[in-house]
């Protein structure tokens, strides 16, 4: 494999012009005027480089992107949407291991390297979306993670604790939760039920939480005492999280000393005009922020572009960050936030990490956020997939 | 001028697939198979048709566009950022006829016919605005309409009254109104100040309304009223109402019942988290629902892309409106509605109708909001100006 130097280009988070030569699946050398005899030279003056973008909350499984126009035919409930996602997935031939590769495509062009995404398990459709998923997720250049999703509740829906297991044991590497209270009705039993599948499989857990107000807020103090308790720290998300953004502050500084002190990430994705979680306030505690699509163009809704700098605009955008230093939060969010609460090694920008490089024509990060135009060059293991 | 025919073309609200005859700056005609000798023909098989979009509520002499990237440098408050801008506009040559051609152009590439721009109006900048405005707008082929904009106040602001009557006299084709509580602090002398203004000229009057809850719905009340009042139905635009959105539901009600009598249309531009109204409600009670983009990439904030297309997407989105038939209302806001709202003459698809048309490459009106891809073709008065 011949060595790739990137001339020229500014990569974030230094204050100057470097080079970066790449050699095999990894950085080797960050510096400015770097002589490399042989080496593929990609000049990339004045463009900003940032390490792969990071999708750290998506819906695969549930995609219909790539095919054509499909209008949206829930009517405005929970319920609703659930119920015709359960009646159209078969007449739609969902999972789609075509239309997942075509998502998976899409995000690759658009500079996502990594992906974790949310796949429905149930007794209706077992394993499928798993499998669909992985059939996509192999002959794609992006890595691909799980997590095992119980979509229609894991108490109320027997049979659905033990796919998440057989799923675990098959490999998914992360364990999913949904609205303990709202959903599942029994909150305690709920989470010390996907608590304890986290802990025996050396899983990941990432929990969508959509309850609001107090009884969102309770939750989250119930999954951080659960995850302080394990010892799970760094290996748990809180997906959405709307609650976060309807208590009062002081709850809310509560909440995040909490999060940091065990170790959960939350994850938003700007949807809709849901809640966003206060970003500026969680990274102020030391707080992981990730962030993601939720459903791209499936029956759940029609929207999202696969392209996580303009995701990252929504999120910027809904938390109404106006200054560069603010805008560049919700960059973090997509590319090292993501990167940390999906335990990913070896991640960033220095020498000896992994080569996931994406090139944007912007002369900075909060411009690569506002504007995301088209990326010059995307990069994955030192492999230059788009230029 | 040789004829224009677009053949084979999606006319938006029609059942069928029609041709479209351009004669001069008018649609001749518009149905299936038109046998048209020696016209240019224009292939848009299966492609939408629209008619121009109408950016209903913008701030052309403000924007950066165009130019370097502008950190933005105001603290959070509506104070900070009234004083920064005053501070930064010299050093960054604002108003510039550059920038404001500059966006002209953007927003002419992506299908907009039609601009309403409030223009600051205030003793220290004197009509500079107006004119900075005029000058661009000279050599593009927007239609471009200027509201003589009291960023700084009326009665708060001595001087700023005796300027929006100069401006008005000098052919500005509205006034405008700023929070007339909240930031002019005497809410009836100033609505009285401009709608004797309005009434004077023959004029429109457009006000921002950001003042929220109970005090915005009261001044809602006092525009309807004299609106009503002076019999300026149709002439009444109100901008951003974020207290609309605030409001409990028997209020909105009542609001939008109102609205509808009195002849008073509503802009929105759901820009970052702010309220949006509820376009659903006021478009059942039959209310001019109108959009735009507020400030783009202005010393304001740096969002904005000058394609309403995309606007129409967030207003869809910061209304959770997933179903094509309410997707479409974004649509009708950046199209119909905004034309109403200026009091367009002969807008629209039909025959007679001016021809100014947009071909997107998609096959429906949801999906052209959602995806808002790249323009195929954009016609303003007969004329292709992008193909």
């Amino acid at each position: 494999m011949t060595d790739v130097l990137l001339r020229g280009g500014r990569p974030w988070g230094l204050d100057a012009p470097a080079d970066l030569l790449v050699r095999g699946a990894r950085i080797e050398r960050v510096a400015p005027g770097i002589d490399a005899p042989g080496a593929q030279v990609v000049g990339v003056e004045g463009q900003l480089v940032l390490p792969g973008l990071v999708e750290a909350h998506c819906h695969l499984d549930k995609t219909l992107y790539g095919g054509p126009w499909v209008p949206h035919s829930a009517d405005d409930t929970l319920a609703g949407r659930i119920g015709d996602d359960l009646a159209r997935r078969a007449e739609l031939g969902v999972p789609s291991v075509e239309r997942i590769g075509a998502l998976l495509a899409r995000m690759s062009a658009a500079g996502t390297t990594h992906v974790r995404t949310h796949t429905d398990i149930d007794p209706l459709a077992g394993l499928r979306g798993v499998e669909a998923v992985r059939e996509a997720a192999a002959t794609s250049p992006v890595d691909v993670r799980q997590v095992a999703f119980p979509q229609h509740g894991v108490l109320t829906n027997p049979g659905t604790a033990e796919l998440l297991e057989e799923a675990l044991k098959s490999g998914v590497e992360a364990v999913g939760g949904l609205d303990p209270a709202g959903i599942d009705r029994d909150p305690v039993r709920h989470l010390d039920l996907i608590f304890a599948l986290a802990e025996r499989y050396g899983a990941h857990l990432d929990i969508h939480l959509h309850d609001g107000g107090s009884l969102g807020g309770w939750e989250l103090e119930l999954i951080t005492e659960r995850t302080k308790a394990l010892g799970l720290g760094g290996r748990v998300t809180v997906s959405h999280a709307y609650a976060l953004g309807q208590l009062d502050e002081p709850y809310q500084d509560r909440l995040a000393q909490g999060f940091a002190e065990a170790g959960v990430a939350l994850a938003t994705a700007a949807v809709y005009s849901f809640p966003v979680p206060p970003i500026k306030k969680l990274r102020a505690a030391g707080v992981t922020v990730a962030c993601g699509h939720d459903g791209i163009r499936d029956l759940w809704g029609p929207y999202g572009s696969g392209d996580m700098l303009e995701r990252a605009m929504h999120v910027a955008y809904r938390s109404t960050f106006r200054r560069d230093e603010n805008i560049e939060l919700a960059l973090e969010a997509a590319t090292y936030g993501g990167a940390r609460a999906l335990g990913l090694e070896d991640y960033g920008l220095a020498a000896g990490d992994r080569a996931d490089l994406v090139v944007v024509p912007c002369g900075g990060p909060a411009e690569a956020v506002v504007v995301h135009p088209a990326r010059t060059l995307v990069m994955k293991d030192g492999v230059v997939l788009h230029n």
